[in-house]
């Protein structure tokens, strides 16, 4: 990414998963992240030294010369910051990463804004494959959106133009698609676990029902005693929770819901 | 699988999704499935001549001379019809494929019996690769419990024994990872589909969701708006599900259950 002959110059604003992956990305990709902002001194340090770069836990000590500023915040401390990191920076581009924050949070603060939202769930331990990240994409304007494509388009094939109407609720479906099954199989391993039984022999089911759902749509993938109204099969595990009325509701409450959305 | 030089005889009941990729792979694993029985015509027919066996649609017409005979009906039907599938067949091998089945189900009709759980995900459009398939074995002897050790050893390397206590948690365990998990990404495809947007941008995150629990436990996997107990954002999810009660039920209740169980 190049603005004239020189790399392009970028400041992360946050030291958390999404910071720390997308900093590394970039960098792969050859744009320069020249600074590193967190409040927590622990989180920009350990950033800045992984990209090679420095770090200020000072708002007013972020750099003033970067290309982008990359806002990978949580989403209170984004509104509420949005304000002091724009001041005496206006000439730039200013982007955030959360699916669910409007892009009218930048509107009045300076003319050149947008967002950069990368769809996946980032965990510290874990790298992340950005070739496999879809991005949705916003932008103040047309040279913005230009801009913006390209940037994601280094770090994946997966670039796609969303508005913000449209990203709250792919934000909202990524919750259920991705953070609430994880809580499926969270609910799965404690089963398990009562049981001694480790949660790794159900890893070939959890692999098996994420690729059903490539081929087939997930109502037509759809197993399991909801589906099929097998009222003793769900008599006898609601029994197994009788200790547990938590998962026992949510067991309830999830099956009624698979039936109700059942195929025709 | 032979019984001395002589290939295993089996007899397929039941002609749902279990019967017909189990039958599958049996027969490609030189098991011979000498018939299909189902109460439904069709679908015994069908699956007898993918097999190129013979079916019926009777219990007293179902032959008397197999080795094994596979009980793969729903729950209800499986207590229902035991009795009068032994009846004659006092010989053989009887083992079903429930998992929340307890074993105790053949005691008393007859001496040799067992359960052959494959817990996994059976779609009839879909094939399975029975390799990645756990089985759970148990018999009502040690000799019953070779043969079907060896049967299922046939169909994939993953072969345990699990007694019915066991298995009934691993089959409540396998409704959450499997059938809830999918679940979540029709509520996910749901949401998408009120905006014009397809489920397909959603699979790289289910992907990398179901991938992270291979490294990670599911509670430190765990990403989003619920663990992080950010309120502002799921405020904004709640409001986008004004319409849909259930669905918001759903949403409140999994977060909350998501924030109960995080990581200390």
């Amino acid at each position: 990414m190049t603005a004239g002959d020189n790399p392009m110059r970028v400041v992360l604003i946050g030291a958390g998963n999404v910071a720390t992956h997308l900093g590394k990305a970039l960098q792969d990709a050859g744009c320069l992240v020249v600074q590193v902002y967190s409040r927590t001194a622990q989180s920009a340090s350990e950033l800045a030294a992984t990209l090679s770069t420095g770090y200020t836990t000072e708002v007013e000590d972020i750099r003033k010369d970067a290309d982008v500023y990359i806002v990978a915040l949580k989403d209170t401390a984004l509104q509420a910051l949005a304000p002091d990191l724009v001041r005496g920076r206006e000439d730039a581009l200013f982007v955030h990463t959360a699916g669910s924050i409007p892009m009218t949070l930048w509107e009045g603060l300076l003319p050149r804004y947008g967002v950069l939202y990368p769809m996946q769930t980032f965990s510290k331990q874990r790298p992340v494959d950005f070739h496999t990240v879809p991005f949705f994409i916003e932008a103040s304007g047309e040279e913005e959106w230009q801009i913006l494509r390209e940037l994601a388009g280094r770090l994946s094939p997966l670039v796609y133009r969303a508005d913000s109407e449209q990203r709250k609720y792919l934000h909202l479906a990524a919750v259920f698609a991705c953070n609430f099954a994880n809580h499926m199989y969270a609910l799965s391993a404690q089963i398990l676990a009562g049981q001694g039984i480790p949660f790794e022999v159900m890893l070939p089911l959890v692999d098996e029902t994420a690729q059903k759902v490539h081929r087939l749509s997930p109502v037509q993938a759809q197993t399991g005693p909801a589906v099929r109204q097998d009222v003793n099969v769900m008599d006898r595990h609601l029994e197994l929770l009788a200790d547990e009325p938590a998962l026992r509701e949510l067991y309830e409450k999830i099956s009624k819901s698979i039936y109700n959305r059942k195929q025709p």
